[in-house]
């Protein structure tokens, strides 16, 4: 706690000068100020934690506090309305065309008068938190690298003549103690018009406390950033407000390379076998980056000069690729990087030209190696396992799953080439999260008959009012989450062995287990279309749990410890049923509770350094301390791959699952299934 | 002078290391080694002066030595041959390749076998200095901003995984100790297959001793840079190879802006009256920077990607418009410069790109303030008045002449608005310095009859073999330094009178004085074309020359001391005979061996800049003490104005000119000429 010498400031016995005593909470921060000192001012001399852009002038109202009045004993003080000057011109002026709460003072304009007691409301402060949903996540403090300060030029003078940027620097400096070192080129463009435009009251953005890269005339006080997802399959953009943390648009599209390849394996393949492949993909990213910040911007009315920063993530493959670098070195081993260092560019240099501020900055998250890229970084950033004692297990699925495995004293990571089946893609009836798509199931072990849900409707398939209900959507195929659960339920009714095979013999039980080709398949809904599971499909799916699994177990082997809690992240695991998922075998056995689905961790992640710089700094350190494991050079991937395509495993037990759900008994109808298969595709997708 | 501590290196009497005495020369540093050192080594351990590249492998042949052989009895040294280790496999390799001379080895692949003393020569230190011709400016000591390094980087390893562009850092920090912390993104784009093509030997441009702007495949050696003057008529580029200092080829062009407007107020008025005519001047002046730089490199055979910097010097308003800043605020007081600091931008934000490395950065010198700009700072840099005890006058003639007064106690800066006349423009029968160009002048004081001489033969318009010699060439004008000439001699032989009327009356004395409507001509030659001087090229020339010393005349007056020395700069000063000039009354009387013509000096301060970091924050600092005398708003320049429209001048006395030059008694036909036509235009030059 802070506290003003007192012997600097005479008291009202031994002076001239009148004081009075004031505390702001919650900080408790105190001391003793002369009568007639701003509200604002007391709290910068203490350190109190007060926001302000306009420097104190009463347009801004960032400094709003609430005078508490009443007897403190604890403070010993009286706390009075009457200590308080009356509301100013400034603040009337203020109130009038902003409004202000009953109760609430502007800071700068509210003078003390006597004893105060002064609470700083949350949304007054600077380094404000925005508290997330989950519990056991931290809250992140706002905090962006990107500052906006109102500052009032001297005008120039044709006998003292200096530069209009120098008299601007030298506002910085009086006004706010900000010497500004580097100024960006577009600025001198519009600087001596917006100085005039503005009558010599600008507002300056200044990057990272030294920096100045624009200048509004006039007073300016909202600026907003990008946390920017480039996933193979998705892009998303959460443009967010750097005041409040909040997002106040999210938007997404499918990533335009998909053309060049399905997965990532096969894109680097395109820029192999055709040059200047890379080009043609970094420009068909970069225009529905473009695009997708625009559309943004429109829908949350922000000017796209209020676009002051973006944070990008990514799988290196991409990175690479948004940045323009050709991704060939990451198609062969030894996979290496062009570089795994945190990066900042222009917007400008990824083609966002009039499409953000443009003196906005472009900072990619560093990647951890090979195939464990920003996006992994952004998931570790996000979800903090190196803050808890507990062993988290971080998935990351997408067509790459990205794996962190670790506590406080040691975090290592790898990539597993899942492929897209978890994403409902390569599955005959797969189809995207959206109306008509099947995403819960169940099935009687007895009847072997299916009921299920549909995205669009609550209603279960067997209630009356369902046909109703899906007149409109249809019912059109199976989601990423519905795939996970018709299997599982297909396994625990006993439809599927263990090893994945579905079992023709039960054909006799049911008219929905069909012979189709030398293979069964299980029939989920007869309608338009028919909607059916395939042998293929199990498999696809197989293989993708499998590599998930291996690569965890990998990280488990080195760690040497079990697994305590899992977080399951990417747009699939948001929706997914961790029972499920266990039941698969996606992940390795730990109490049902330990499992969470947190969404687009590497989106929260890439938000967490928008809004924080600090953050930034903290996740390139991290980062260095990363153990990278590469499931190419170990001989026990394999081994582990083999073990993990049978559900929910070959050979591990999973005492936690078994004590809620009721397994099968162990049966086969053939001999173990996708060994060569699975090591032939990896194999494959790796190049 | 540094020792190595010899406490460190047992001697040979009391351990097992066998040690000897090196001496190196010309520095006289000393110490000593263990046998097997190699020289390179030895001498950087002692901080001598040498250079290299390569860092030691023999590639470069930088680090080149010479051995002294005998008896040093001042270093109590017997230097060897034999105490120097054979010629080795590298050294022996380069000397086949590249040669070397006889009496050198290469430092680094020779090793210390016995007490030696080592001269190392001029050009195998790194800060050598360039020489200039005029023995009162210092020396340019070679210390560039960029630097080349070779490096040889790690493979990538799977089992240790990083990124190339992190073990390109490592190698530099381990081979050159320089801790790279920032790094283009072009450098990224090139920087994978740059490694592999090299086989991991690269070579890196550092600028600023931690900024990667560059990596070359293998080893390279060659950087340049250009020093650049844009001036509002003419444009040059002075292509300047970074090791040695040398301008290996100059090209220069027309400023295209003058289809804008002849003079710079002009072209201001033009972007007033043309909205987007900035934007317009701005493309024009880039684009010819570009041709010239690009015909610089073609000439001398310089690939666009060693050309790593640029420096640029320029008035106001052409460092805005290069800059694309627009120039409006310079058209009327407080004439506010955008800025005033110096500026480092990137080529390509000048619309360089293609034409320089992609690396390359722009520095633009401070500009003082007002209409005195970085071509005045380069002046400063380039002349070095701050350095002197007498009072030097430094006069740079363009179309604006920026004029510098002071010495190391105090320096003065100003801008008078000369126009073009000084350059030839604006005069009748005015043209450039060409071939046909009259440059020399005499008139015969008793017959009035004038003899020439042209550019392009030695011999005088008088000579038999004249006619023969400008048969092809033919006479076609008169250039800068004839106009003078011409206009001295007329006022030395009284054609003309002190205030600048060609005498009417002395028609009667020789057919040369011809009427021309109301004034009269003098017929210089007869001919096709007939070059004749007019009343109105000497008005021209009176404004011109009354703008340059009233100027002059204001710093003198605010110095309070008399011009010792004077320094005449810009193309026009470098042809120009001072005495003609003291004549006419250009410049303030002093001794004329006092005098010189230094021509470019704006060009040569570019250069110092472009060879020197430190020259760099040497102007920037020197600026900031230099007094800007605004012209426009002291009282006096009027004054000063009118009084120097007479020749030499109405009052003041030129006891030093009068004591070399027989000047005419005072004599009038009418009454003063040009004042109230000088003011006008003067307010007209400057909005």
């Amino acid at each position: 706690m802070a506290e003003v010498d007192p012997t600097s400031l005479p008291s009202d016995d031994t002076g001239s000068v009148k004081t009075a005593h004031v505390v702001f909470t919650p900080s408790g921060k105190h001391g003793d100020f002369p009568i007639g000192t701003p509200i604002l001012q007391a709290a910068r001399q203490l350190g109190v934690d007060i926001d302000s852009v306009c420097g104190g002038r009463g347009i801004c109202g960032r400094c709003q506090v609430v005078p508490s009045v009443g007897d403190f004993s604890k403070f010993k003080i009286k706390s009075r309305a009457e200590n308080l000057s009356e509301p100013s011109a400034p603040e009337l002026r203020y109130k009038e065309k902003r409004g202000l709460k009953e109760g609430r003072r502007l800071g700068c304009s509210t003078f003390i008068e006597g004893d105060l007691v002064i609470d700083v409301p949350a949304d007054s402060q600077v380094h404000k938190q925005v508290v997330r949903k989950r519990a056991e996540v931290r809250a992140i403090e706002i905090n962006p690298i990107t500052t906006l300060h109102y500052i009032e030029v001297e005008e120039p003078d044709m006998h003292h003549p200096s530069g209009d940027l120098e008299r601007v620097q030298q506002a910085l400096k009086e006004q706010w103690d900000i010497t500004v070192d580097e100024t960006d080129l577009h600025v001198l463009h519009t600087l001596q018009k917006n100085l005039r435009k503005g009558e010599w009251k600008v507002t300056a953005a200044i990057r990272n406390g030294h920096h100045l890269v624009y200048i509004w005339p006039g007073f300016h006080e909202r600026a907003f950033g990008c946390a920017i997802d480039v996933g193979s399959t998705t892009m998303s953009v959460h443009l967010t407000d750097l005041r409040t943390g909040d997002v106040v648009t999210s938007v997404g599209a499918m990533n335009p390379q998909i053309r060049f390849g399905e997965d990532l394996m096969s894109r680097v393949s395109y820029v192999m076998m055709n040059p200047g492949g890379d080009a043609e993909m970094t420009a068909a990213v970069r225009e529905t980056l473009g695009y997708l910040i625009n559309q943004a911007s429109t829908e949350a009315q922000v000017a796209p000069t209020e676009i002051m920063e973006l944070v990008l993530v990514g799988n290196p493959i991409m990175h690479h690729l948004i940045l323009g670098i050709d991704p060939t070195e990451l198609g062969w081993a030894p996979f290496a990087l062009a570089t795994n260092q945190a990066l900042r560019i222009t917007a400008a240099e990824l083609d966002l030209k009039g499409k953000t501020n443009p003196g906005a900055r472009a900072f990619f998250l560093p990647c951890v190696a090979g195939h464990v890229g920003a996006d992994a970084a952004a998931v570790v950033l996000a979800e903090g396992p190196q803050y808890r004692d507990e062993v988290t297990l971080v998935v990351d699925v997408g067509t790459n799953a990205e794996i962190v495995l670790g506590n406080k004293d040691r975090l290592l990571a790898c990539s597993s080439p899942t492929g897209p089946a978890l994403e409902g893609a390569q599955i005959s009836s797969g189809q995207r999260a959206a109306p008509g798509a099947i995403e819960r199931v169940r099935i009687d072990p007895t009847t072997l008959e299916p009921r299920f849900r549909v995205i669009g409707t609550d209603l279960w398939s067997d209630d009356p009012g369902f046909p109703d209900a899906v007149k409109k959507i249809g019912v059109t195929g199976i989601c990423g989450s519905g795939i996970i659960e018709v299997l599982a339920e297909m396994f625990l009714a006993g439809v599927i062995t263990e090893d994945g095979i579905i079992d023709g013999s039960l054909a006799d039980r049911t008219d929905r287990i069909v012979p189709e080709g030398r293979t069964f398949s299980y029939i989920l809904n007869r309608g338009e279309p028919e909607i059916r599971v395939t042998q293929a499909d199990v498999r696809a799916i197989q293989l993708a749990k499998a590599a998930l699994y291996a690569g965890a177990q990998l990280l488990i082997d080195k760690f040497g410890k079990p697994v305590e809690r899992v977080v399951l992240a990417g747009a699939f695991g948001s929706h997914i049923d961790s029972k499920y998922a266990m039941v698969l075998g996606l992940i390795p056995d730990c109490p049902l509770d330990m499992v969470a689905s947190v969404g687009n961790a590497a989106g929260t992640g890439a938000r967490i350094a928008l809004l924080n710089k600090k953050a930034r700094n903290e996740i390139k350190e991290i980062v260095t301390h990363i153990e990278k494991i590469e499931t190419a050079v170990e001989p026990r991937f394999q081994e582990h791959f083999v073990g993990a395509m049978a559900f929910p495993h070959k050979t591990a037990p999973f005492p936690n699952l078994a004590s809620v759900v009721r397994l099968p008994e162990k049966k086969t109808t053939s001999g173990g299934a996708g060994d060569g298969e699975g090591g032939g595709r990896r194999r494959r997708r790796r190049g």
